[in-house]
């Protein structure tokens, strides 16, 4: 079979070079990613080499067995859970992680698919971003696969990925709030271009109407996931005896925050505001008091993500879409409401 | 001059195969690690180019342009900080970043040695741990140059080496506290048999003695630097009426489980207790109040180790040691300690 795969690989590039009209030494560059092939020739042998759906079979001898990893934000507190994900799969499979930044949510730097093309991993992971048509297309004719690690909950529906369920987090960290007799419950959500906040945010909404509470406008807020924004939000939220009795707080490091200003207001928590966070990193359990959180799998999505990789049936092809569970992990941070 | 050391090179490999009577092939072998020559003759050979002080020269074509970071330990909370310092150098030369995990912090995993010589990374950096002997000969003889990040201070002293400047960094934490006053301060420090743990507790001493305060044994704890560790100790440390009014925690894990005993004893950070960490990783800033604590350049470390894998004079053959300075940043878990 490897060898029939092999014959239909060469009939496919003398087709590709025969219709582009060039030589197959020169499909043969646009293939390996070198630079001496003008743009034209490349996009045209590009284009062709995806119309036959041709796809490179992989040569494990030449090579090197790196699974890449790439980040746009390198400084995110979720990035250590999925490297050690990828990193889990990759030992099971004798790879290597490699790991790169890109420069932006949507265009890697310039140096970087030249990297990869040089580099040949069995696969990339992407954190959190998409890529241009043309990358896509030239990762593709280098049969290189792409899988997205996608909380944000945002898939390019052309690319595998693999993200959790965040309506389904926000209600439950809603309804544990609402469990405990809170009524006036206040969200600090995610930024307002990003669909995982607005799920969070439906998800706590639907939870108030289940409980038969009204939102109210004031308590629905809008952060940027950071401690600094849980922070400033919080500020304004417990100033005044209108005060909310608790705050889901879209994310742990907002709730970092929430616990900050609770501390600066003098308030206690949890007997005088209850605090739920939001992807259960390490720092959850260690903070005081310990949060009660919504866990996101990072760890196992990274696995999950790495797995679709290097599934035989070439994960190219097949776009799918994962998403793992959310589920709530009670610590100190959350009390029934006391008598007010 | 390339030109010199690939003739020298080849007149020493000659010279290496006849000693050892062995064809050059095999020599050849023996540098590119392949599992096709047997144990006596791989050792002969090897130890033969490294008395011969063979180097292969670097060539950047052949070998694809990583940089390999090996930790013991991933879960560790400086692993972030310690990756993105590598990566930064990385980046200025347009190399990438490979992560392994070794075994144990003295024995690589078997199948490690046989990966880093078939991927040929421009350098190894590892992470507070060492290698035994005929790896570390083994790096040498396929020009593979290792450094050490070392922030535990117990380095090996054959390879080059970055730590920081434990002994000052516990001096600093302690003469804080008793510039604001404090005289039963308690220190929770490291593991008893890490160098790193034993300085900082010497540096706390000194600023004890040029104080003129007494140091009492029971105010003195080995920990192990993890958030457990440094709840255990302070619950028992604030347990009754002699308690200390200041903590130096030893690192800000250990800090955190000091703010958490706090809160579960009663006593309010800074104004009933003051505590200070050690290392200043990001959660430092987020923990409620922010910690005040010893800065450790973990970032700084790593570019610095990374720079000196790439530096022109082969950094193999120079055994070097650079300690970085720690200083102390104040936040709000101190203050002037109260009239009692």
């Amino acid at each position: 079979m490897h060898d029939d795969d092999e014959m239909s690989g060469r009939i496919t590039l003398a087709t590709v070079a025969k219709e582009a009209g060039v030589s197959m030494p020169t499909v043969s560059k646009v293939l390996n990613g070198r630079s001496d092939v003008s743009r034209t020739t490349r996009a045209k042998v590009e284009r062709l080499l995806d119309v036959h759906g041709y796809r490179r079979r992989t040569q494990s001898a030449s090579r090197s067995p790196l699974i890449e990893i790439v980040f746009h934000e390198l400084e995110s507190i979720w990035a250590m859970e999925l490297i050690r994900g990828v990193e889990n799969v990759a030992k099971e499979n004798r790879a290597t992680v490699a790991l790169t930044e890109s420069g932006t949510r949507h265009t890697p730097a310039p140096e970087w698919l030249p990297g990869v093309l040089q580099r040949r991993p069995l696969g990339v992971v992407l954190v959190f971003s998409t890529l241009p048509e043309d990358i896509k297309r030239q990762l593709r004719a280098a049969a290189i696969p792409l899988v997205v690690i996608d909380p944000a909950g945002d898939p390019d529906p052309d690319v595998p990925s693999v993200g959790s369920a965040n309506w389904a987090g926000g209600l439950a960290a809603t309804r544990h709030l609402t469990d405990l007799g809170h009524e006036r419950v206040a969200i600090i959500t995610g930024p307002e271009d990003m669909l995982c906040s607005l799920a969070r945010l439906d998800g706590y909404r639907s939870a108030m109407a289940m409980a038969g509470l009204e939102t109210d406008p004031r308590l629905m807020r809008f952060g940027d996931f950071h401690v600094q924004s849980g922070f400033e939000h919080a500020m304004d939220l417990l100033n005044g005896p209108d005060r909310p009795t608790a705050v889901f707080a879209g994310s742990d490091l907002q709730a970092l925050g929430v616990l900050e200003a609770a501390r600066v207001r003098g308030l206690r928590v949890p007997e005088d505001l209850s605090v739920v966070g939001y992807d259960d990193v390490p720092l959850a359990q260690w903070s005081s008091p310990p949060l009660t959180t919504v866990h996101q799998p990072l760890r196992h999505m990274a696995e999950e993500a790495t797995r679709m990789l290097l599934r035989p049936d070439d994960p190219g092809t097949a776009t799918q879409r994962i998403e793992l569970a959310t589920r709530l992990v009670v610590r100190q941070s959350t009390a029934r409401l006391q008598g007010v």
